[in-house]
């Protein structure tokens, strides 16, 4: 239970570190009959890939994705699903210095405390590059919910504070512009800003948020595996997210009972709610309506500041971190959010199936 | 997988309906040696009792706590120990009406949607009674996690705007004000504001937080399993919960990675961080700094005040809540924060004494 | 992970010691809307129940099953269902010797050296009354199957060198000895058998057969979660049974492919097997023929000849036991294996739910 | 949860199919320090090669495995150990007619029962290639268990009736014959008899037995998880094993209680047991003895006999199979055994760790 593997009946299993062959991702559970092909998880992946914009880290990484098994005639057969990316572009030269001391905002020092030691090399396994696996099974989740009527979109509502509000707010421009932001006006704004931060070696943080439409209201378990507590597992177990939101989220702290009630109405014997400041879920379970979901992702850690640290003897140092490191992560870390949410959405439409016997009739009745 | 069980080697499943027989959980994987008294359970029950103050339901809950199982001349014997606590104050007259309508704020629709029917009475499981199980566990974890030095304060950090600011923190408060809150004075203000929302037949929000001291640095797993994502869940899988943070939580989005990273410094042979700004977690490891959490706990959705929604025959009404119910639910819900954030930590030290082959020598070498 | 939790979906959790204050178990992920009752379940364990015949022990234990909650209007609610028996006929009184040493046959030492001590009060959890929790699970279980046309059904095939042959097997006489053996002529010499055997001071072995019927091909994941082998860890997790066979089982061993291999079949649309030498699974998959188990079951180990053992001060002993104890565990183990096999192949038809998009789509589309 | 995942701590995923690009699993929950290279792995699966003799097809298969990630600088990091063998030999133009029928024995209906169709290249992934992964994996499992003092060895102890009787039972022997049998004159009078079958176009059963010696006491967990119940699951999820027995297995049906019980023992302060009938656990947690196991594998199902069975389009057909196949699973089957155990003995002497409190605070107090 080192915890690489994730989910319940779409289940996946993640390894692979930063500088060793590859990494990759076994999709276990995936329903038989989904056309697949690579280069429906190719897209995802190249959204996450860096040197693509200044504002993410030159590196040339191809990630080129193969399927190694669980895919036949072109479709999912319901076996295993192996996905691998081999590395290509790591120079381990880089990195050698970092194996004697403990970065700041890194893992290296807890990874020391519970391994004994650790594969040092562009953090191991605690690589943003981990994510590379997370990505490749959400573009496979991804298929099987389109199948379902679901949809999933995440994108960048803040960099530090440049906040796309509600009023530029458009879903169009995310892809637009290099910050994947629903707005062109606020993307320059952060892009300066991003530069200005940048240069002067330090990096920021910034907020992703994620919207789930089309998900049958009954979705979720009350107790411990709410949908939403889920959610906020997927999400807080991406590196660097610090907060989870659902709906009004840390809004609800300072609101009355009569603001934030959302009051169900019918019409055309449609049900709805007037409003949505749960963001989708009452009692763990989804009410019909969109889920809106938001991860707080805190700065680089890697900054070209001098930095206070200690080393593997116990001594202060001082320290000055070098190589190639994006300014800031949130516009990689879109895709992993909307990774993570497909994952999570359909294991739990999955594991709902059986939840009263009307259902199950309806297989094997 | 309803979902009633959490935890993977000190695993909880918990039981029963607010108008049920009675409430229960059963813990499977306690160790075996922990010295354990009914009294040890029922002081942590009591914090979540209602009828305590003027802020809480007057309804009267003995809520007595009974050991059915695994406990053995005064100590736990590594089998499952079963605990329940029987309903007896429960007059199920109160809630024929709610059964044919759905309140808003409430999981009625969504159990309606998963299931087809509910047992509307009180909430059934998804009343805040199903707590009590996560609590009696809870306070099983605590025992254990003392043995090994750990301990764990929940508390409630806001009331609407009435903020427990660092200024007014005083850890010794916390018992002295029905609210729990860390400070006197704040609990004051905020009582009287708590008394003028509930004559404005209203209901209001706040803020829990919790600190876990003495964790060794080294639990947690690095990819899905971090425990910051763990505690995410742990939290935002209580009722309630619309928001989950660690340490410096939603503020890092706005923070520099130069104020945001904690430098690491030696002092006699001791490693420490300057600053938590991380909340003790890094690569979801413990870093051997406090744990510190925060939950955002939306509204009692029961308020007294004219309500639209529909009813079971897909009709639009208005509708006045009856009954006894909470202006507030953090209070109660700080206890329950606490326990959930003990069972989750201890499930974490316990799965990360294999992680290394020098810690299992020491058990079979 | 102390083992106390068995299924993925239907998933069941018990507790409770032979001389503690009951035995119970939490039945959480049953559908909702299946009929249910106290006597559902009642009926099965008075089929476990001794002091029903001169051949199992004289104690009167009533074991009375209670519903403690997931039942609301005579149906499950989809949420844990709670049953508890309590303790009422123990004599603690009779066990305080076997404190003192290590019982051959029995887990008295095994407990001692996992736990640093045990309840050694009728065996404490590892006494033949565990099985109530498994018994009143798999009665559920039952209640859910004959919904979806599956029945199962246990019986004594052997006891000794008393084995019912295909030429006097007759399952309407399974119920009218208290062997529960499908030949009433069987019977009637094993019983004498019994009766000998336990003049003598011993006791004896035997082969409790489990047959399921209506199973749709399809059911069983096809590498480590195959319905034979979660049927084999089913069977062999009940106490006492050292082997378990499948179809053919052992005779495989001395097969040729020509004989072992079951022909395919087609008449009237209907897609038959000529021969069911495979017991109902290929490739760890049901293919809609009968299900065949068998559970080789050992002698009681509580024996009242003298026997050989050390104490707990590690001295060579020779002891006496004394107290009620049964000749042959196999005909109350029966429900014990019809039970378990319920318990399996339930949740294994519900995990195959999603196994093919057609399926999932007449859920969600 | 399609069940490609095993094991709680030292989890495994195996992933691919016989005629797809490669084999592979991901070994989750290592411990990290274990010296690990690919020749560790390797000489495991060269004992499941095929082509070393005349008694196994002739294919050629390099099986070279290579490791992907989880060893650094010559020892294992404690994150996912990726480990694959690609696939260089097959040939699919032999595999296209099985694409229209179901052979007797194999899993090609099943699977079309449960999936809507089926990778048919080589029986896709019901083909014993699967058992690369396991063998994989068992290998690391080895490697830790050898610093623990626990070694596992597996053999053919019958093949039809030839049988290695205890007077003939010779370890060395094992590794000198291409049948893997502890006796050299037994396995030469088995060679002569399975070049019979072959030339008869048939092929026939054994059974592979396994000892275990070096566990401590005390390891399994006393209800569901028992030791030897998971040791069932083990081996019965091995494709063709039919039948499971622990110690005296099938014999225990037909022993006296005063026959079958062991005597614990006490000299020189080392507790031992006179005998083992029990084949090394008690309630099933293991008592010090040597772990002893047997599972029963029917006849290669591939004949060159002529057969009857069905085609897709509901036909009754007589087929005539070709290609290249094994007269007998048995010998190819016994390293796959040895890994399932050492895979599932290791996983619980993990999950054992946490059993008593003072266990824990060898580790963190």
């Amino acid at each position: 239970m080192a915890g690489s593997t994730y989910g319940t009946i779409f289940k996946i299993t993640t390894w692979g570190e930063s500088h060793g062959k590859g990494i990759g991702v076994v999709i276990d559970g995936c329903p038989s009959g989904i056309p697949l092909c690579e280069d429906d998880i190719q897209k995802y992946l190249n959204r996450r890939k860096p040197g693509q914009s200044k504002f993410s880290t030159p590196r040339k990484e191809d990630d080129k994705v193969e399927i190694l098994s669980g895919v036949f005639e072109g479709k999912t057969t319901g076996t295993p699903i192996s996905l691998v990316v081999m590395n290509t572009s790591q120079r381990s030269g880089d990195y050698s210095e970092i194996a004697s001391y403990y970065r700041p905002g890194h893992a290296d020092y807890t990874f020391d405390m519970k391994y004994g030691f650790r594969d040092y090399r562009g953090g191991g396994r605690s690589s943003g590059r981990e994510t590379i696996g997370r990505v490749a099974a959400g573009a496979v989740a991804a298929k099987v919910l389109e199948i379902l009527g679901v949809e999933i979109h995440a994108y960048t509502r803040a960099i530090g504070d440049f906040v796309v509000t509600d009023e530029y707010f458009n879903m169009d421009d995310v892809f637009s512009n290099p910050l994947y932001m629903p707005s062109g006006k606020v993307a320059d704004d952060a892009a300066a800003y991003i530069e200005k931060v940048r240069e002067e070696s330090d990096s920021l943080g910034g907020i992703a948020e994620c919207i789930a439409t089309g998900i049958p209201a009954g979705i979720g378990e009350p107790v411990f595996e709410k949908l939403d507590a889920n959610l906020s597992k997927a999400l807080v177990s991406i590196g660097s997210v610090k907060a989870f939101e659902i709906g009004d989220g840390i809004k609800v702290a300072k609101m009355l009972g009569s603001e934030n009630n959302d009051s169900f109405t019918t019409a055309d014997g449609k049900i709805t709610k007037s409003t949505n400041h749960a963001g989708g879920t009452l009692g763990g379970i989804s009410d019909g309506s969109d889920i809106v979901l938001r991860a707080y992702i805190k700065p680089t850690p890697s900054i070209f500041k001098t930095q206070h640290t200690i080393n593997k003897n116990n001594e202060n140092i001082d320290i000055n971190i070098k190589g190639r490191h994006d300014p800031i992560i949130v516009p990689r870390a879109v895709v992993v959010v909307e990774a993570m949410t497909a994952i999570t959405i359909l294991d739990m439409m999955l594991l709902n199936m059986s939840s009263n016997i009307e259902n199950i009739k309806k297989i094997y009745c």
